[in-house]
C-alpha cells in the first residue's frame, strides 16, 4: 500500500495558545503520529487547508475532490474536522478506483486521552481491506459515507438507521 | 458488528513493579482503552491467559483456537504477545465464518508513546472490512496470517516475501 | 505538612468540547494528579471558582484572600489562570504566618506534553521549604510574588528585574 | 540559579525493549524532560553511570560525591534508583556551601503515568527554597536526607518517624 494523506483542519489539529486563552487549528499531527507507531508503509502528506469543518465551504469540498482524484495512489486517508465530515464524504463519491476513508478526532490529538490516533489506526485498518469507495472512520466503526450522521448532541457518529 | 475480544498477555499488558525492578503481565488493558476511545459497538473481553508469548505451547494454542471457535460472535479480535503472534495466527486457521485478527504492541500501553491503541484502532478498522479469515494487525499493516514475519531484529512485522 | 488548595480555574482545568469547538474551564484536575502522583501528605481542595484569569475582578481576588487567611493549613497552594496570576499574588500579600505558592500552567493538564504536573511539583516542593509568604512557580522558578511579571509575548514568567 | 544535575540511571531512566521482553536503563531523561516544561534557568547535565540502584556499590557513591562536590553549581540534582536513594543521600552529607536533592521515580518517565515529572518539579522547588545540605524529594515530599526511609512493601518514601 502506498497511502496519500489529506489533511483539512479540524478538532485532530487543534492546539492551545495561552496568550489567546483559545484553540487553533495548528499544523497536521499525522505525519508525526504514523512515525511514531512505526509504520513501514510509504505515504505522502498533503495540507489541503485548516480549517474548522463548520467553516468548510463548496469551493473548499471541490478543492478536496480534486485533491484526491489528482493522486497517483490509490489509498486516500483524509483528516477532517467532525461537523462537516459526512458532507464532505459524499461529495466525495464516484471517484473511481479509490478507496477514500475520512477520519478525525473528538478531541484534539495533544490532549493525553485524545482518540485521535485510534481512529486513523481504525482508518488505515479499513483503507487496506475495503473494496474502492468512500468511508468514515470514527468511533470504532467503518461507515459507508451514504450511511453515517453525526450525532450532535450525543457527539458520535452513528449508522443512519439506528440515528 | 458485535466483538468478541480474546487477550492472552504480551508486552501490551505489561506494568511495571518497582519494588522487584521488573515487569509483569498485568490485567488486560483493552476494556479500558476502548471505552475511553468511545466505541459504540457492542463487545465482549475474555482473558484466556497472561503470558509472554515467548512461553507459549501448543497447548495455550489449542485452548486459543476453542476460545475463538466456541464464542458465538463473528468477529474475533485477539491481544497477543508479538513474539508468538504469527504461530498462534496459522495455529487459527480454518476456522470457518470467523473474521479474527490478532494484535499486540511492541511497546506497553502504558507507555506515553506507545503503539497499542493505533494497532487495536488498526485491528478493528481491518475487521469490519475483511472477509473471513486470520489476520495480523501490526506497524500499520493488516497482513493474511501464511504471509508474515516478525523481524526480530528491526521489531518490526513484515510481509514474508519482503522479508 | 496538611495541605490546603485552593482552585480558582484557568487553563489548567481547560477541557475541549468538540459540539461546540470551543475550551471550557472544567472541573479541578489538581485532586486526581495528586492521588496519582501517589502523596503521602493530607490535603483539602476548595473550587473557589472557575474562571479564565482575564476576566478576574477584584471581588474574586477578595474571596480568594478570604479563603487563604480562613482556611486553618498553614501552607496554601492556589491554581490559577496565567494572565492575572500576579496580580493575585500581589492581593495575597501580608497574610501573617501562611506560606502560599500559586501556579498553573501554560497548556491544559489534559495536553499529553502540559506543564500542569511539573508546576505542581515544584510548588509542592516550594511551599515545604520557604518561609511564610507568598510565591509563585512557573516555569521552574519559585518567584516572590513581588518580583516576577508574567512576558505575555515569551508566554512564559521571568523576574521583574530580567523583564 | 544555575543547577547541575547528575544522572546516576534508575527506574526513572528505564525504557522497554521487546526484542529482549526486559526493561533496561537507558539514556538520561531529565534535560528532554526540562526543555518541554519551557524552563529559564540555566543547567548543565552530567551522566555518572546508569544503574539500577540495587547494583550501586560504595565506590559509585564515592563517585557521586565527588561529582557532587567538584561541579561548581551551588545547587545540584541528582537523579538516582529509588531502592538505594537513601544510602546516597547519606553518603553526600556535609559538602560545605551545596544544597543537593535527590529524586527519581516508582514508575518509568516513560510511562504516561509516571510520578517523573512530578517528583523533579518537586525537587527543584525544594532547591531553590531550601539551605545548604541534602534532601529527598520523592511522594511530594521533602526529606532531611537522614530523616527519611523508603517504605519497600508500600513502595513509597516515609519521614523515618513515621515508618
Amino acid at each position: 500500500m502506498k497511502l496519500h494523506i489529506i489533511t483539512t483542519g479540524g478538532t485532530i489539529d487543534k492546539i492551545y495558545f495561552d496568550a489567546k486563552s483559545d484553540y487553533q487549528v495548528g499544523a497536521p499531527v499525522i505525519g508525526e503520529l504514523l512515525q511514531r507507531m512505526g509504520v513501514q508503509f510509504a505515504y505522502s502528506v498533503e495540507s489541503a487547508m485548516r480549517k474548522d469543518s463548520l467553516d468548510m465551504t463548496d469551493a473548499d469540498r471541490a478543492l478536496i475532490r480534486r485533491a484526491a482524484m489528482q493522486c497517483e495512489e490509490r489509498w486516500v486517508l483524509i483528516t477532517h474536522g467532525t461537523d462537516g465530515m459526512v458532507a464532505t464524504a459524499r461529495a466525495l463519491q464516484d471517484i473511481p478506483g479509490k478507496c477514500i476513508v475520512l477520519t478525525g478526532a473528538l478531541q484534539p490529538a495533544a490532549f493525553a486521552q485524545s482518540d485521535a490516533i485510534f481512529n486513523i489506526g481504525c482508518a488505515i485498518g479499513a483503507l487496506q481491506s475495503k473494496p474502492p469507495g468512500v468511508y468514515i472512520a470514527m468511533n470504532g466503526e467503518v461507515f459507508d459515507a451514504d450511511k453515517v450522521v453525526k450525532n450532535t448532541a450525543a457527539n458520535r457518529f452513528e449508522a443512519l438507521d439506528s440515528a
